[in-house]
């Protein structure tokens, strides 16, 4: 006997649509990612095995191969996340009004938030090092766009006089420094909270630590004026 | 017939003496660790193989593993090296006389001169991310000595009032990223001296990048007289 047909609006297939089961792929890839990704910064790149990852996702390893395709894999893929996240930070906060100091301030603590983030974390704690050299330019490439944007913010903060005159991009990469270096050693369950951690570190790379006179004494800043010009 | 007396004094043996032995040893102990560092600088800890190493020393891989038992062991001892550099570095440095500020600026000195070089290099490059728990928690604790002189030279320097109010503990850590940097990004064979470098990043961590009010207006500080006090 035939199946009784079934009019076409109430079918409904025991399998996904496709778009349904790229969604679901996508999203057990991203659980992978989001799990190596947390074991790679607790414990290092390798000290951590595909099979500790499959087994915090109750999975085998041999599941896992068919979202990812091997460690080095998803270690590009975290730090491809974790770098793409910081551009897009810096991008938008660049967006901001104010002086190139209130948009260098806002990229600063785009870039310090997503360093105290697992992806941002792990581009700090893992970084690119273990990977082939093809990945690593990629990798770098990315980073050094990164590096530029800093460095075109302080040329026009010195421009417009609401940053001190240096070599804006030495002092891009030490900004960069002092921010990155929140991704190795803040930790997430301590008693700081991220916000305060990248406020001060901001704190200290902004106006240094050697004291300031007070307020009340600074003559006039003629550059203060010229950037509201 | 016996082989004619040789009187001892004159007598030499074709094999060297212990202690030329042990020296010959270490030579060529340090001369792997040498080239194997230049390497993991270079191409990254993955990437570098024993065979490179030898090849470089004109030897086989074989005659390397009589002066070091693993690629991981190498680095081990690089970093280890590397961290005691700067830990020497800083201590010769925290003797200098002056003010906590002082030493504190010898001390970032000395730090920036360790991660240009090539084992200080390698700390920050490669670092213990690649070694067994054991091993990254020795390692770990010879970098916490670190952040610890430096914290405690900005206590001092608050106590003094030669530094800003500020929270130490973190300050330390910016200081040490905006510095560790320097290993990342500087180039022994670019244009830029290491001490040009390191004075530059030095003066954006002191003073920060936002502008200062010209030195003539500025309050004399209660705390540079407490210090020389």
């Amino acid at each position: 006997m035939p199946p009784s047909p079934v009019p076409a609006e109430t079918f409904t297939s025991p399998w996904p649509a496709a778009a349904a089961r790229a969604r679901g792929r996508a999203d057990k890839r991203e659980a992978v990612l989001r799990t190596a990704v947390r074991l790679f910064n607790e414990k290092g790149f390798h000290a951590t095995s595909l099979d500790e990852v499959a087994e915090r996702l109750h999975v085998t390893k041999p599941t896992l191969y068919y979202y990812v395709e091997s460690k080095e894999a998803i270690l590009f893929a975290c730090v491809e996340i974790g770098l793409e996240m910081v551009r897009e930070g810096i991008a938008e906060a660049a967006k901001s009004g104010g002086s190139a100091l209130d948009k260098l301030r806002a990229c600063m603590r785009a870039y310090a938030s997503v360093v105290t983030r697992d992806f941002g974390m792990c581009v700090i704690r893992v970084g690119e090092e273990p990977l082939p050299a093809d990945s690593r330019r990629r990798l770098r490439a990315l980073k050094a766009k990164i590096d530029h944007e800093f460095r075109s913010l302080i040329e026009q903060g010195i421009a417009e006089g609401v940053i001190a005159p240096c070599d804006a991009k030495l002092a891009a990469f030490t900004l960069a420094g002092g921010l990155s270096w929140i991704g190795r050693w803040y930790d997430p369950a301590g008693p700081l909270d991220a916000d305060t951690a990248a406020e001060r570190c901001i704190a200290v790379l902004l106006n240094g630590i050697v004291p300031r006179a007070p307020a009340a004494k600074r003559a006039p800043k003629p550059a203060a004026r010229k950037a509201r010009a």
